[in-house]
């Protein structure tokens, strides 16, 4: 057992190992024009014991102790959450308006299509042993599967289209839109998944009508909440610490809300982020949160996962042949569907390809809904690893496949900026 | 054992009360005239066994389990050591040019004075059952308790200076710069009864040297390094992320060198801090790194310390005795002797009482001292309720104090602005 003051000690230690190697990986990727949270991703893993753990296991081992699993767990957790929030607050349901049923379209088919896949697969191998957990039910598991396909990484999304300068763009606001739509239908079914979970009307009752009550709540009461806190804010020329506390409470009182209903604090925090109407104070507040949330606490979830991550596990032709063919079903299925949904309502080809190429990115969502399956038993290590894969695979192919198709003409036409 | 997961749901639950705790008891505090520090660090103990956990001992369990201790206690290290960062990077030495003197003279006799009262009555106290650890030399007990008595809020000192509107005065200067002189000394008496604890020469010499090249090395490089950054930050017109990035691991690294080696993280950090020049980087780190700490860090160090604060052990006569010895020392000692100090350097009476009054105030860094003693098992729960008592009591005293001796010429000069 360490002592409180071991712990501690360590954790200084740990925070600056892990700002070090996710900046310096997150440098890397970014060299190689992909965004930062590649690597970052990249980082998690490589200080787990996919690669630390199996050069140095007793090093890895003192660094991380299973004790302070917890802590890194709890400090992720808060960090996650807070993200989500900044990410519903940057989230303009304005840009919906005129481009609906496109955006609609193409996010149907790519839910719907990816989701029938990833269940139609999930279905075929819930009874693979080390997959999926004891207790999950194959309809858990054909659920799960289906939304870890269908999920896209709408923060990611946004930030390519935004530092590629398409964030006014039609092409632009069609995939913010369609990447929110999706995503947002990804984590109803994600929300069913885990209310259903254990099989319990009680249960579920309690998650889906505390999920229902919470969300007629935060979008009935948040914008008027939000909107006195954002008249203080401007008379007051800014956030002042009052409205700074009294947002991190409602943050921290939605998360541990949706979190103890069953759902996922992140649902709660982005949530109440989107009620946020804009003013000084969402400005502000993404001002003054969204760098140490980046820079110090989103770190910590990737490497949170990065330890869970083994990619030995992956290590028979079977398992290899599985990661082949959810990594097909998810391009595929996703970007394909996206694709054709985009042709369908007469998108040109280069810009319907570049929404599917887009629409596939997963990144940090893949790896949200990766760790609650793991947490809640639905799935067992090496499935983890399989979709921790499937989030670095998908997410590093957006970024060139959309120069590929879209970038020589747009930068000759200097719409692209500098990667990011 | 809680699992994970619980731990994080009891994370959320627990910042929430602290925060709306925190705030309420400070808004409170503000109310009658008293610094919102105050406020917290009352808000600290009633959440702890003193309140909460003596009314309803099973609701307080379960919300605080033993087990989130390490994770609370991590936190409230990490957010102390930024806040002393902080506090190092608002420390302007500056003001010590042409008051060198007058400040010498009041912090030189606010630091002996006290410290030689601290150290005899840490002396004689030394065998007393239940205040000092068992392990503890009665030298530790002696320079233990002279360091707690010597001790001025620099950083409550600082804010009752800059809300008043006295932060250009001859008597804020003063105040200031007696007060950042006489915390560091303190501190170096510490950082000695902290490296000789173990009356270990190879501990004391890691401690020492160790301190005194992380001194000379931060001191000499520091500027520079962060002179660069600021030059960065004045191009490229803000704190990017790579910057807040590199500036938060020197941060960690400062706070986990000094705590390795034995002395202290906020050590460490406050140095550091110090060493950054005025410019960009450091106002807009203060700006973006400040609210987050105060509003959200803080208050939870203030909660471990109020956690560990059992009131209910100063219960016999002589332990009462104890305490009021204590506070007349303290008060007597650094008050008192700051007060003749600027007396004999022709200070008029009003300002020579204000001097005294503002030196005496404690706040925050009793409560890290005593935390440390705790922590490092020289004193045992009773000092530890008792030096947090007193942290509260010399803080609540300065203001008013303050008000009455220098209030009412000031106010009616306009030099007094609302309180804070």
């Amino acid at each position: 057992m360490l002592a409180n003051s071991d712990l501690a000690l360590r954790l200084f230690l740990q925070l600056a190992l892990i700002l070090t190697v996710g900046r310096l990986v997150g440098w890397l990727a970014r060299l190689i024009q992909q965004p930062q949270v590649v690597g970052e991703m990249i980082a998690g893993i490589l200080l787990g014991p996919s690669l630390f753990g199996w050069v140095w296991p007793a090093a890895q081992g003192w660094l991380f102790p299973g004790q302070s699993m917890s802590l890194l767990f709890g400090l992720s957790q808060v960090g996650v959450a807070l993200y989500m929030f900044l990410v519903g607050v940057e989230f303009h349901t304005g840009l919906l308006v005129g481009r609906l049923r496109r955006a609609f379209s193409v996010s149907l088919a790519g839910t719907l299509v990816p989701l029938a896949l990833g269940a139609g697969i999930g279905y075929g191998l819930a009874r693979q042993p080390g997959l999926f957990g004891a207790k999950a039910h194959p309809n858990d598991a054909a659920l799960f599967l289906g939304t870890a396909l269908a999920i896209t990484a709408f923060p990611v999304l946004a930030r390519i289209i935004q530092t590629r300068g398409l964030a006014g763009t039609p092409l632009g606001t069609l995939v913010l839109a369609a990447g929110a739509v999706s995503d947002g239908a990804a984590w109803c079914v994600l929300a069913v998944v885990l209310a259903t979970l254990d099989h319990s009307w009680l249960l579920a009752a309690k998650a889906i009508g505390g999920a229902g009550a919470y969300a007629a709540l935060v979008l009935t009461l948040g914008p008027k909440v939000f909107g006195r806190l954002n008249r203080q804010a401007e008379r007051g020329g800014g956030v002042s610490q009052p409205i700074l506390a009294t947002t991190l409470l409602l943050v921290l009182l939605g998360a541990w809300f949706t979190d103890a209903i069953g759902i996922h604090p992140v649902l709660g925090a982005f949530l109440l982020g989107a009620a946020m109407p804009r003013g000084v104070l969402s400005r502000e507040l993404l001002r003054l949160l969204e760098p140490v949330t980046v820079v110090l606490l989103l770190p910590l979830f990737f490497v949170y996962s990065g330890l869970n991550t083994r990619l030995d596990l992956v290590n028979t032709p079977t398992l290899w042949s599985i990661t082949v063919l959810l990594l097909a079903a998810a391009c595929v299925g996703k970007g394909g569907a996206c694709w054709l949904a985009a042709r369908f309502h007469g998108e040109e080809p280069r810009a319907a390809l570049a929404v599917g190429t887009l629409m596939n990115a997963r990144g940090l969502m893949e790896l949200i809904i990766a760790n609650i399956g793991l947490q809640r038993a639905i799935i067992q290590p090496p499935m983890f690893s399989m979709l921790v894969t499937m989030a670095i695979v998908t997410t590093l192919l957006a970024t060139p496949a959309f120069e590929w198709v879209y970038g020589t003409r747009a930068r000759r036409a200097g719409l692209l900026g500098p990667a990011v």
